[in-house]
């Protein structure tokens, strides 16, 4: 049986023969018995296996190592040791040895720079197997919210001849022999035809879809090829991006709140033991971080006031707040503390964003919105969508796009078009903010970055 | 508020006031009235509204068109028409107009062909409407099906350095530019300092998860650059993979039968609507089909039992069946046909399948698998992988395959390896089963074949 099933109803098994296999984690072994630290991976605690020279194969038992696979069948009870119970063996059986060799001894512990060398064991470690867990249930935290309230999610397309965001770098994706190619490409000959590309965003292609289900969400890889060595860039994440008809900005925050908070609320409801490994060994105070945002009130203000309590505060900024444009790390942080939680900064200067985003009636900002969370910085980023044909031609035209290759993104307009809006959340930088551990290499299972590409 | 949340609680509301919000799907106007058939897209199910010269904008109410977007007060009450039910609108605003070149007019059933050319529009059509709830809600089931059984959701890795089948053309991915390349290509000087392309499987990175979490599933795309223009091949698709420890080849179908039926019944009691449609309209006998799945017991035989029925069978063959080679499908047509329901073909031959499948003792087969469904043909693949270490280079050496650069691979059979198997789905072959729908660029929202990359 799985070692979670067994934990979770432990007083059904008091007592009672069960049989388990896993994997030996730590083993001392004394004169005529052992102990042995046995894992499965189904859930994050471990059980102490008791066995003694009565098992039939004693001498070998007392021999094997870190890192073995084993079959044992054994009784649960209570136990007076650090454990609340433990199993006493009646037949170990070694299904798979483990060298000396083994990278993962309980000696010592590595640091994580290391572990990501060896990232194809990391998941057996209680950190990495934590991280990804979380991970996991993270993800079918957001199908479900989504799902339960009759979204309907939208698989983008990864491969794209379209750039959404008109900027950042991109993977070209070909068949073509590129030791043959001789000064300028015949994208003809290409497999598609034409030059492509991975995807950096799925929001223009999920507003087709929220034009026709109301409400829907993309839940899939991104990519960017950015030449950054950061603890925050990966050159391939997830992104979650829904986008609602009929839903203006201020419904919009509604629904990033929410969301958000039914997230985390998930994660703290359903890793408890994850939470709490984080909270002891990754980041002091995390589960209170984390129960704190589910019941605090998301603060909702325009990016001028913000600049204007940035200039007000009694600070020497490294980065000079300024009227019209971006704020800094150190300011994101200064207006969490400034109004203890969550804000969503909203109406952002037209000229820093993005061309499809509202034009707000002052001609100078759009509804745009970030959500500011403390310790984290920039956890979303959303907006209402402009609907207007003939205002978001003409500024494509000012950002000199190729609008007429975008016709149906436009057509989505003049075809009964309505107030829409979305946002974005990069699902590894939630990931950091619920375990604490600040690397995405440390989040991601076999992370992409410049000049890595293993597994 | 949405329609979905009305029409499943109809009860509720007959003789009251609602708002709704959402789209003109047809529209009939009399002198001194009008019916407007409306949809939101939140349910397959549309609803009649009905309104009268009483309108204040009754004139201009007339006049809208198909596509129109519109904002509508109304009292839901009980209709003497085809429907149970109706809305008497007391007030209609338009709130996004439809010029009459919008191409989805009442008149005629569009064809699929001219849908997929105007795809960001077609999941407004009631087939699509159907077709992409169905994927949406299939994917949910199936993360509903491993999470609740505690499995570990898994993303692999899209870009790779290493290509799982060792066959099937592959997608390279490059910042390289490509027009200023010259005889050899310095991978160095490429993002991740070497070749890099699109994965074809996530599998053999899931026995990663699989040997630390027990049980694992990848949900995700892959890639072939395969030139076959068939109605069964996309170039980027999403696959299941779920990876099992201490899980055989006989545990493997146990767990690809359940889940199969899992997901076919979820999709039956949640798409009830979308089943009848495609029942009705699309495969006649539909929803039979899969209520027989979920029910029937699936045949376990043997590779070899198969070619001995096929060569017995009086039919005469376009492929003659033979030991040891592959089947056609006329073949897995008339086994499906032989056994009255599903059934799984097991121990193939070895030199036909992959270098990973477990050896059987009779140095002739693979503890391979393949699931065959009437109607469907081959729904999915699995396999018990091979654990011993020295077999499996032994192989990999016959194959010719590079096996020092898969030390990681070859290490989990050395560091505690154990018995594990595995299997892959197809995600938009299940569809096709689900909906009737046959052609797999109409199960996809933008597919990519060669020559095709829109949007």
């Amino acid at each position: 049986m799985d070692l979670r099933d067994l934990l979770k109803n432990i007083e059904d098994y008091i007592d009672k023969d069960v049989t388990l296999e896993g994997w030996i984690r730590n083993h001392r072994d004394q004169k005529t018995f052992g102990f042995i630290d046995f894992s499965d991976g189904t859930i994050q605690e471990h059980l102490q296996i008791v066995y003694t020279d009565s098992l039939a194969n004693f001498k070998e038992i007392q021999k094997v190592l870190i890192g073995c696979a084993i079959r044992v069948v054994g009784t649960i009870v209570k136990s007076n040791g650090k454990q609340d119970y433990e199993m006493q063996a009646k037949e170990i059986e070694v299904v798979g040895e483990c060298p000396d060799d083994y990278p993962l001894q309980a000696k010592g512990r590595p640091t994580r720079e290391f572990l990501r060398e060896i990232a194809y064991l990391r998941p057996r470690t209680n950190l990495f197997q934590a991280v990804f867990r979380v991970r996991s249930v993270a993800a079918y935290a957001i199908h479900k919210y989504f799902q339960d309230r009759g979204y309907v999610y939208f698989h983008a397309p990864i491969i794209t001849a379209s750039d959404c965001e008109g900027a950042g770098e991109m993977f070209q994706v070909t068949t073509l022999p590129i030791d043959k190619i001789k000064g300028e490409v015949d994208y003809k000959k290409d497999f598609f035809g034409k030059m492509a590309n991975l995807t950096v965003s799925g929001q223009l292609e999920a507003e087709t879809f929220a034009l026709a289900y109301k409400k829907t969400y993309t839940f899939g890889p991104t990519f960017r090829a950015e030449n950054s060595n950061t603890k925050t860039h990966a050159s391939e994440f997830w992104m979650i991006e829904p986008e609602i008809a009929f839903c203006d900005l201020e419904k919009d925050m509604d629904i990033m709140e929410e969301m958000l908070k039914y997230v985390v609320k998930y994660v703290l409801d359903n890793c408890s033991l994850e939470i709490n490994f984080f909270d002891s060994f990754v980041e002091k105070g995390l589960r209170d971080k984390l129960e704190r945002l589910v019941t605090s009130k998301f603060v909702r203000i325009d990016h001028e006031e913000v600049i204007k309590i940035l200039k007000e505060a009694n600070i020497k900024w490294e980065f000079e707040p300024e009227y019209g444009e971006d704020i800094a790390k150190e300011h994101e942080k200064y207006i969490t503390e400034y109004f203890k939680g969550p804000v969503f900064i909203k109406n952002w200067p037209k000229d820093i964003k993005a061309f499809y985003m509202k034009q707000n009636e002052d001609g100078k900002t759009v509804a745009a919105v970030d959500l500011e969370v403390p310790g984290a910085g920039e956890l979303m980023g959303g907006s209402q969508r402009e609907d207007d044909y003939n205002k978001l031609i003409k500024r494509m035209e000012e950002l000199k796009m190729d609008y007429k290759a975008m016709d149906w993104y436009l057509n989505l307009r003049k075809y009964g078009g309505t107030v829409h809006s979305g946002f974005g959340m990069g699902f590894e930088r939630l990931l950091i903010y619920l375990t604490g551990v600040d690397n995405i290499r440390d989040v991601i299972p076999y992370p992409r970055t410049p000049g890595n590409c293993e597994y």
